[in-house]
């Protein structure tokens, strides 16, 4: 048995031509042009590729876009200042923090001072507990995102016992609150696992649908994945590989070749869960464009 | 086999009594007084026992409170102008609107109206969003009441597998959210289960921890429940009863006399859960006084 890959990019174009397409409607009959701005703090060379990406996403989309850069070792007040009058500013509908940030900015804070109507990644205490709560929100990226990959590839969570590896803020909590909500495309029995948890594959090998998100090369092998599974992996760990040309290579949570011989369908690294993040903050860029300046 | 009962009361009194101390030093050291206002709506005969006895553990405490009582045809402004009123009053440190509310009111618009520092019952969308994301806040009385229930009965989550049934906004997301954290007395493994499941007891025969709290009286057999697993059941559920005075009796979700001989612990409708809420919500209106106007 091999199983089915779930093509994230293909899916990932689908969403952002819909965005395109919604996005020039709205222009059309609102004359308002969706805007986003990057705070990049430092020269961490991966999330400069990061907000280089997004910045490109948003030019496909015609999007209005402005990056900000601000030297490593910034003041929180400077940061501070500059998400201010991002808020204030009409033209910005979406305010993006491109974390890590250095060691003497405090993230809470940083994150907490975006106005949560322009939180596009979803990280806003506001925004979190609207979304447990199952009310009306700015959901993060790469969460949603998994979401729209299981409902658009025919794995409707619906019913199935989802098991998520990974107990992060930006993936895990998330994911699970949103697929055990009672909605079209969650409704499931959510089960997160976690370095708590002792033998991983108690849990993994009951998963109907698994989602690897612990950040730990290669993790989950096929013997920990029930026969016909759908696997999710969300892992994009940089890895030394003195073929490439760069010197790395990105790999996933999950040890693909075991793994493509017992899941039923599964996500590569790259191309998978990767792509479908950049297209939900298109997409959420739009949402708080369309709810912010009724 | 017969389990061991989970005695609510008597670590309710443990607790009561570890916020009346605490109180009384405060009060020593800085001179205030926790104050905490009720919002009792229309004359439901239980929203209006509930206040009762929580005015009472107030009384206990040495706590100031006061109770406003509002007529069930009351509008939303009537009552955002008294939680806007509630918010300014500095010897108020809490405020609980009892739930639920007349079909008139917007309960989502009304709680988000309370101030979250003031917010004693953890139902505010930033209180949620901080409990996930693992911040300081105030938490929901009744998971965090079954999180103490847990650690001071010798039942500590951490590792053991805990499956919820039940995904309320009030118990069952929060307890999830709460044990799932990597902190002292959670850091367990956990899996939220519903009415979306098909068979229950797929899930619940897993659990070390069994958590009943869907409102469904009598749900959890015995034979769902595996041998020598904790029981906690959060239901209440008001049924006739022709030989009961009062002419009915609380029972929970579990059936408890098939749960009793396979469970190794179980709490007891009534004097398991049910007390911890009051000891909680004592415990965060004191920790609300220390927090809010130093």
């Amino acid at each position: 048995m091999i199983a089915a890959l779930i093509d994230g990019k293909k899916i990932a174009d689908e969403i952002k031509a819909e965005v395109r397409e919604s996005s020039e409607q709205f222009r059309a009959v609102r004359g308002i042009i969706p805007g986003l701005a990057f705070v990049l703090v430092g020269d961490n060379p991966a999330s400069q590729s990061y907000v280089r990406m997004k910045g490109k996403a948003c030019e496909e989309m015609g999007f209005h876009s402005v990056t900000e850069r601000l030297p490593a070792d910034s003041s929180e007040k400077s940061i501070l200042d500059l998400i201010s009058r991002f808020n204030k500013d009409t033209r910005l509908h979406g305010i993006l923090v491109q974390l890590p940030l250095p060691k003497q900015i405090n993230e809470e804070k940083i994150i907490t001072a975006i106005d949560y109507r322009k939180d596009v990644d979803g990280f806003h205490p506001v925004n979190v507990g609207r979304l447990v709560l199952g009310q009306k929100c700015l959901r993060p990226c790469t969460p949603a995102g998994i979401q729209e990959l299981l409902v658009r590839s025919g794995h409707d969570p619906a019913g199935k016992h989802v098991v998520i590896v990974g107990r992060s803020n930006i993936v895990g909590k998330p994911v699970l609150n949103i697929l055990l909500q009672k909605q079209q495309g969650a409704n499931a029995v959510v089960t997160i696992a976690h370095t708590g948890a002792g033998d991983l594959s108690r849990y993994t090998l009951q998963a109907d649908i698994l989602i690897a998100a612990m950040g730990n090369p290669g993790c989950i092998t096929g013997l920990m994945i029930k026969p016909g599974a759908v696997v999710i992996d969300v892992g994009s760990n940089r890895i030394p590989d003195p073929v490439a040309k760069s010197g790395y290579r990105f790999t996933g949570d999950v040890d693909f070749p075991s793994a493509v011989k017992v899941a039923g369908a599964i996500t590569p690294v790259p191309g998978g869960v990767g792509p479908m993040t950049i297209a939900m903050l298109m997409k959420n860029t739009l949402e708080a464009a369309m709810t912010l300046y009724q």
